[in-house]
């Protein structure tokens, strides 16, 4: 696999703008391995993620920001990032008691499917510590009153391991504390949480219970970036099996655990290979 | 295609009573061709569909409700309904101004998939008569102001019309109109409403423009019968269909409507086969 | 609506591609409403759809081919096709028996869901004239023989009549008939069939039995062209649903109707909207 | 949990058997917990699951299978098996290279999902050993010669552990060998294979090759007993997911990931539930 640059950017949308901006890549020796784009003509705003080799690219990597933002931001109104595929993104996770979405994010790093480091697993339980040794991953727990005194200082900490380690997205694998505001504003857009539901039905605690008390025949699970209201930031996956009236409460949280674990697997994947742009609290994800 | 009865009931859940009521079937001449039940642990309700042939059945068919009744209603706190295969559903369809359900609901009725009758097509506006005419079938339309101030008027008109057709269940296929309770009172859990989104979300008005609106990855569409609250009656059938961020609202309508008629003919078949029962705002659908 | 012209165009993969020929439009003054391409990297193929408004663009509608041709056909070895969409494709619908695939494709037709004409459909049996005319559409007969006898002499009128009403592509909503090599290469990848199966499962006849003989869990239906290989032309689209040990040979033809007419109507949409390529035996749809 | 008894049967359909039975079991202080029944009227054949409460049973456990048989195997032509809740199924897994079924199923018994035990894991590679030894499950590595020269020595030894351990059913969790007869006739119905393909659909070695081939839009997995017939034994579960023109051969392979381990999940599931009633190569599956 070769180096490449991944740009991701949208704007609004102007004539021409597809044209200049592979002419500039390919003239400058890069080779375009990857061009996707989409137009969202309600809100007239273009989007696209450009994926090219960097062996033969004129541009060393440390000038490209720099030189996009000179040629284009003002012009185009450009908003982008840059990624390396070689900068491996660095996962937190963060987990409360139960071990199925654990398991299935794990089994999927150490069998090799993502290009991902995972330095670290945080809980406000030791329940699941055993899985995290079974891994090698360091696991921390810092308990959380039932009041939430200690709410505050606890996140101090989990910050401080955040940005000691480096981490560049955090995984919420069926957490079950709120996530605060600092938190969120540190990484905005790049906390992927699961929500037991299929959003926006049965927002917030016991959704599984919730859709037995409604009598519905279809369940889902939703993984969302996490923004400050809860369960209604940006959606990136959903997906849903039939039930019937013989399930019970018990049967739809299992039969749920399988939706929760593909369905947040599957929004990691994407997030891992930087094919999400978010705009309006929606997602572009390319394919 | 022998005549048979069908019997559907619920009572709290007692030992002994498949056993009971199979034999006296059995003891009495009549063959069964059809039996499930279903045990509901959490309330211990049981739930049964019985169905047997009436040719060699020692009991007249007019006496058997009675004898049911005097039998086993007490002992079992039986609630229950007889149905005879050869007395057809009579069915009554509402419409607005969208036509995919009705002529989703006519092709099937005219190909001969449904054991029903439908005597009359209700309408608030002139937009759908040339398919009732196209089907040969009478086509009502009663206007309703728009402040609703001949609203109960027509309704009298239309249920005037529901008695002298004997209907004895109505389809909503795209109606765009609330349901008095004097309506819903005459036919409980007998009318069957589509809704156009995944309930519980996306209650009211415009779901699909809710959808995009929210960002969500799959829509869906609810067929349930109508209760006085809005979209919160015993749901019979949902489905989903998957979309991306590239779909508009004209393109969510347009999925829709492939999900609306499909379900909403679903639940139309599970009705017109009596295999449904209502139970605490939820449906046990026999199979 | 304005006048767009649609150019659908496939090549060896090549730097620079999109950018020349979006650069050319734009010089031109076509304002580019759609834009959309993959690349094959297995096979190392280029593919676009670009549609752009007719309005203000400098080149006649009737030299635009001849210039792309001239431009691009040699130095990019493109193959291409251009369509405008104020010319409508013009749909002739063959069927034998079963009607639930002709009263959808002819409620969409209706109800104005299609920018098409129908102008025709052609049986080789009375049973579903009634439908034509419901819908006011001509309807014709040429019976064929269980030898197969007159099948040559049939197909002749049959696409004499094809000819005179201008068709520019074929659907099979259900036609019991093996289609000739003739037809097929007047019509090479117009011809679009539904089959009632999940393909390449269960080719040939009667596929609900072969699906119950087997004791799937799923069944599925194939909307694909034809070509002269029976039911392996290009995949257009599938959908299945979920079955169980209950179903029996009638109930599974049952629930496929509902397929069926949904993914052949979805390739239908997706052939009118002139988002379909097809290469090496597949198909690339653009959405 | 109160110890139950679960009886599952089959026999020619006759008038009274579900009555029979339940009062048989009601005579004796048997409190059924569930019961579920279906005929196959094509057939003309009774299945039925019954599981009652061992507290207060006046048979003897050890009596029960006896006593059945003498009652009712003449009589209705029964054929029958009796399982005890309290006597968990032990199951052995067979693997090659591929983790992601192992680690799912693991992880669940980890988790107690299921009531079940694991006493081994056998494999003709020692690739997979780490993960046994995370999970602390004995490894049993036989290596399979590329002639085949010692396969049957390596099953010999293999059938020894399998009896020692009192192994009852068999998962392949993607195990790249062919099984032989031999255990085949051992473990009728009780060795479970994931296919990942839609059977029928692409038999044998490669399916998401020939998938990708075919150009198929849709790709499945599926769980099945192991008969001698390959990838032809009775079908326990199948599930699909949606792909397109963009998807490679690789990309298959990553998707089809998620079905293989959900859908073999599924099937070990409801085989320790004692759910799966097999007959005429099918399933029948109690919910």
């Amino acid at each position: 696999m070769k180096s490449t640059a991944i740009l991701l950017l949208h704007c609004p949308d102007k004539q021409g703008i597809i044209s200049e901006i592979t002419k500039f890549i390919t003239d400058n020796q890069g080779n375009i391995v990857y061009l996707d784009q989409y137009v969202d003509h309600e809100d007239g705003v273009f989007f696209m993620r450009l994926e090219w080799e960097l062996a033969d690219f004129m541009i060393p990597r440390d000038k490209i920001e720099d030189i996009i933002n000179t040629l284009y931001r003002t012009r185009y109104h450009l908003e982008f990032n840059i990624y390396f595929s070689d900068e491996k993104p660095r996962m937190a996770i963060f987990v409360s008691k139960m071990s199925h979405c654990l398991y299935d994010l794990l089994a999927r790093y150490k069998a090799g499917e993502w290009d991902v480091e995972i330095p670290c697993i945080i809980s406000n339980h030791e329940t699941l510590r055993y899985i995290a040794e079974q891994f090698d991953i360091p696991y921390y727990v810092w308990p959380i009153e039932k009041d939430h005194s200690n709410k505050d200082e606890v996140e101090t900490k989990e910050m401080e391991l955040l940005k000691k380690e480096k981490i560049t997205f955090i995984v919420l694998a069926r957490y079950m504390q709120i996530i605060s505001e600092r938190m969120i504003e540190t990484y905005p857009n790049h906390i992927i949480n699961i929500h037991h539901s299929f959003l926006p039905a049965f927002i917030g605690s016991k959704p599984y219970h919730q859709a037995w008390e409604r009598g519905v025949k279809i369940i889902g699970a939703t993984s969302h970036y996490v923004t400050s209201e809860l369960d209604a930031g940006p959606i990136i996956e959903q997906d849903v099996t039939r039930i019937s009236h013989k399930d019970t409460p018990h049967s739809l949280i299992m039969k749920g655990k399988d939706l929760e674990k593909i369905v947040l697997s599957r929004a990691v994947t994407k997030h891992i290979e930087r094919k999400i742009l978010t705009y309006n609290n929606k997602t572009i994800i390319f394919s």
